[in-house]
């Protein structure tokens, strides 16, 4: 069974939903036969890409707040990651366009190390002093996650690189109704929406899992085309 | 968009099925959004590795026929290969066990060159003078489908590489319902079975396309979880 996660790297509750969703797939009795794949979403698409401002700025801008309002809203925001097991910080982090990290998070999925990069980035904004918004970090993160320097490089050098994938999975997101992430879909089939509780999501594998081998007929052709049956006879 | 097919490299219908399939993919409006990936089922799983045999005597021992009649039965399934413009040799060609080619077309997918060795080994197994039972031949042709020699060499001689793989494989076979193959499953929710005609694939993939967005809420979880807006707003 296949889960996609349509999240963004700026988003607290996409980090804190991974980790509930994590919990919740690790209660999960089929969990070994579950692909989990990212996909991009970005919170802020508009921004310019050199535009990096203080996150505690940003949030007080947006919502009319002082700058004391919006240190309470991250510092409840962290709380919810403490409860996680997560670092958080909530002073000192920057916000900014996070196109190039969806393009190298791209790069690092055909690498087979999509999950590893995507772990370094969220923990490098959230709970460590890296700006992902800065080109120098994000080669170093794409080299811990075991990626190679000079094509992470190359990738970032060239806007164009993975560009389309990372717009492909934008109106993907929009197609099927994700209004905000993170957002779970479960075999395209289910979805779920927010950083909901890990048991939520222990639930919702069940409920996919029992679903998943009921297939609906679809093209209207005839249902006694020729085959080569499981016992070994082909129709002739 | 996502489909899978299940087929076997000694299925006439599979050979068939999947020039049906893509000529009735290349009339889908959405051709350049579907991917598609190859799943392994096996005909005769019970088949020792060695044991090869010509593919009319066996033809003949399953049905209870002669071999003239044998060879009446591979002429008809001849000429609908030949109507879709696929070479198709009656007379010479061998049956066996496909497990080997199924665990290397396992190492093609991990290469992204799983369609290329597909459509060498049917077209060897059909058309050629080649047998896919051979492991040189299967080495050859995978080198031809731009897989390293070495690496397909590796894979044959061990026989647990990718054997996993192919197991699942079948397991969902079984666990769809699929009684057959060739048996395609559109993004694990719409299922078509057998050689069906071009434009029924075309119209079974209007139809999933037109019910791609549609997905059911899952987990019973609260529809407000936190999670970031669209629009760069995070519930906090």
């Amino acid at each position: 069974m296949r889960v996609e996660i349509w999240s963004d790297i700026a988003c607290p509750w996409c980090y804190i939903g991974k980790a509930r969703f994590e919990k919740g797939l690790a209660a999960f009795a089929h969990r070994e036969e579950i692909e989990v794949v990212h996909r991009s979403f970005e919170l802020d698409p508009g921004r310019a890409k050199g535009d990096i401002a203080p996150v505690l700025d940003l949030l007080a801008k947006k919502y009319g707040r002082t700058l004391e309002e919006a240190r309470a809203m991250e510092a409840h925001v962290a709380s919810n990651a403490h409860s996680e097991g997560l670092d958080y910080r909530t002073e000192g982090r920057d916000g900014g366009n996070t196109f190039d990290i969806h393009r190298l998070l791209h790069l690092a999925k055909e690498r087979g190390r999509q999950n590893e990069l995507l772990d370094l980035a969220y923990r490098a904004n959230f709970a460590e002093e890296r700006s992902v918004f800065d080109a120098e970090t994000l080669v170093r993160l794409a080299v811990e996650a075991g990626l190679d320097e000079a094509e992470a490089r190359a990738v970032l050098a060239d806007g164009t690189a993975y560009a389309d994938a990372v717009r492909a999975d934008e109106r993907e997101a929009a197609e099927l109704g994700a209004n905000g992430v993170p957002f779970f879909v479960l075999d395209r089939r289910y979805g779920i929406s927010g950083g909901q509780p890990a048991e939520v999501f222990t639930q919702a594998l069940e409920q996919a899992w029992q679903g998943r081998t009921v297939l609906q007929p679809v093209g209207g052709g005839d249902a006694a085309a020729p085959a080569c049956d499981a016992d070994g006879t082909c129709e002739v």
